[in-house]
């Protein structure tokens, strides 16, 4: 008996025969005595229709007009769910997030939330009513619509959780939980019961796309139980906590392996190594819009540096034509592109009390002759880039040699 | 130089290169130094999808939930012309019915309007802004979102003049003008130069379908000149005004046909001629939802009477089931349907100071041996009831009768 913020995703709602299985769901909960709020997507599809649309029209379309457009695909499924409810017997009531209010900033196309006025939802969930809200939009002071950009959704699920201070927020998807690896890589890969919001950060970021990384940081600052499950079938699905369960006494040392396939490398060759360097060659990439992941400075014997970053690989080309310019301010001998690498990442948060996990992996890639490139370190990662072409043989040397694999059947 | 309201209907905003063409005739407007508010329906087709995926969900989807998800085919609309305008140098923004905002009572699915709030659009016209509003609908006291029915977005156009007090009301439609009658029945039809708004109420409620009947009916009340244009071609369209032109020397006697194929007719025969009779046999009818138009009662030479009524051709069986239960009660002889009529109405504010308008319209289809088989008169219109394989013979005739018909080329 408690507050439950259940959101569904846009391929749970993609129809309405799914909107129906959806109602089914939520009237479980209802029926155990749950107070249940609704986050809902667009139906998967939509926000491409309608960016369509507005590319049909122009290149550069409005952020203020996009938002006012965009918002629509989640009006649509709020509505239809409420009516799949009511249906079923059940009082529903669906609201924009204009009604809520669900107030953000004016940073229209990834505006933030400010603030959730939670006195209406609180009132329907004590008239006994499942409220459903929609998802992925807000609205600012003067009244605007905004949107929070892709995956929004999720964040609009974590921050009602908050200011409603429910007891779980559930995020349902495609997939049953959070896994040590991606199970296409490795067959084997095990179902998390529980993943701490530091370790879901750093595999977010290393390219799992279970959750939104605003999501998690979200849920990690306001403390929101946070529970990632199959909207398609049962199960526990797995929770995102501060800390692995306190009875767990084998705490994992690593939890899971992520990677990245989508990554280029670029290094400057023969730049003098002076005071500064880096920041002009590196301040170009980024008024370019372009993102830096890893960066990488190595000390030549003749005084001169070798400088390697890693970027995304749809920026490979528009990084390259920056580079060329700023190779000659800084007098670089030559520039070399890469953009066959991958990136393969441990976490956990065991890493901090167990040395040697960085020997461990290295030695396993060893022995696949498999050459590191790049490495990069925080408290409860190791990444390296390797030749893309290693990939799935670095994952699952890895996977197998951390306990990772789940029992044979 | 001054305030017009422009409503384009669904097929002026059906995709994008219309409503391209939408932004470039708004763009003429405001470069003429106008100043611009737009009202947009949703893009042709929408509607009815929408309407289709709650239907795939329940047969009786909630009102309030209905607007919420109907409301989103204005709000596409209203974005994507926005943008066009902006592609084309003009500062421009949208709003939805909640953000104007267009207050309603809470009659989901019809609502009336309340109140308009024009701070807003005010503000943004003395910018020099063009505003783009989201017709059809608007927003209860409690934040509500409501839509005004079908049709709704006239009326939407004409409040928001009556409000601001604009110069004209543009409906810009698929057709060029109101005419003397359809021109696919009578080819030689004319369209007209101005209309009254007491014409043009009859001439839509005798089944003329060029203006939602509230729309004009308000912007009567509010005296909005309100002009009926098409968005495809160039024209002066038909302007609806209190009287016609002052300078209009030859006031026509007539100024225009309508009819009407969607018409069935009962008669109950052989009633007893006692008080309340009319109210025991249409009282039922009304309490199955089903409108009547016209009305009919003969005393016959034995004290019985004969009753007969018109409805809608699709509420005709409907209609009998109901009257056969009714029969029973009144003692009545027999009950007759006749689905195969058709009305035909004469309609002009000229008819006032003219008499014999009715005589010659008898005479006119008494030449072509059309028996007439009900009349009805208002104080600016006369309807008859004909066989409907007379109707095109009828309109044709009285058309040319009282010289409606174009010059020849």
């Amino acid at each position: 008996m408690g507050i439950m913020v259940q959101k569904y995703g846009g391929t749970s709602v993609a129809n309405p025969e799914r909107i129906e299985a959806v109602a089914d769901r939520v009237k479980r909960w209802h029926d155990q005595g749950h107070q249940v709020v609704v986050v809902l997507s667009a139906m998967s599809g939509e926000t491409n229709r309608l960016i369509a649309l507005a590319k049909a029209i122009t290149d550069e379309p409005t952020p203020r007009e996009m938002d006012v457009m965009l918002s629509t695909g989640e009006q649509v499924t709020i509505a239809l769910l409420a009516m799949a409810l009511i249906k079923r017997g059940i009082d529903a009531r669906s609201y924009t997030g204009t009604q809520v209010a669900i107030r953000t900033d004016s940073a229209h196309t990834k505006a933030r939330i400010e603030a959730i006025d939670d006195a209406r939802i609180r009132a329907d969930l004590d008239a006994g009513r499942v409220v459903v809200v929609a998802g992925f939009q807000g609205v600012d002071a003067d009244g605007n619509i905004t949107t929070l950009g892709r995956g929004g959704s999720d964040t609009t699920g974590v921050a009602l959780a908050a200011a409603l201070g429910a007891d779980e927020c559930q995020i349902y998807t495609d997939v049953d939980g959070v896994y040590t690896t991606d199970p296409r890589v490795v067959p084997q890969a095990r179902r998390l019961t529980t993943v701490t919001f530091e370790e879901m950060l750093e595999m977010a970021s290393q390219g799992s796309k279970v959750l939104q990384i605003r999501a998690v940081e979200f849920a990690g600052k306001y403390n929101v139980p946070l529970r990632v499950l199959s909207s398609f079938g049962e199960g526990e699905g797995t929770l995102i906590t501060v800390d692995h369960a306190e009875d767990d006494m084998e705490k994992p040392v690593i939890s899971g392996i992520a990677f990245n396939r989508d990554e280029a490398k670029l290094t400057v060759r023969g730049v003098p190594d002076t005071p500064g360097i880096a920041s002009r060659i590196l301040s170009p990439i980024g008024d370019a819009n372009i993102e830096i992941d890893m960066i990488l400075q190595n000390v030549s014997a003749d005084g001169s540096t070798d400088f390697t970053f890693t970027v995304a690989h749809g920026d490979l080309k528009k990084a390259m034509a920056v580079l060329e310019k700023v190779a000659k301010d800084v007098s670089a001998r030559e520039i070399v592109a890469n953009g066959n690498i991958a990136k393969v990442s441990l976490v956990g948060v065991g890493m901090r009390s167990h040395a040697g996990v960085a020997s461990k992996m290295f030695s396993v890639l060893a022995k696949e002759n498999i050459n590191i490139q790049m490495i990069s370190t925080s408290e409860i990662k190791i990444a390296v880039v390797i030749d893309e072409k290693y990939l799935e043989l670095a994952v699952r040397s890895l996977h197998s040699a951390f306990d990772l694999d789940a029992p044979a059947p």
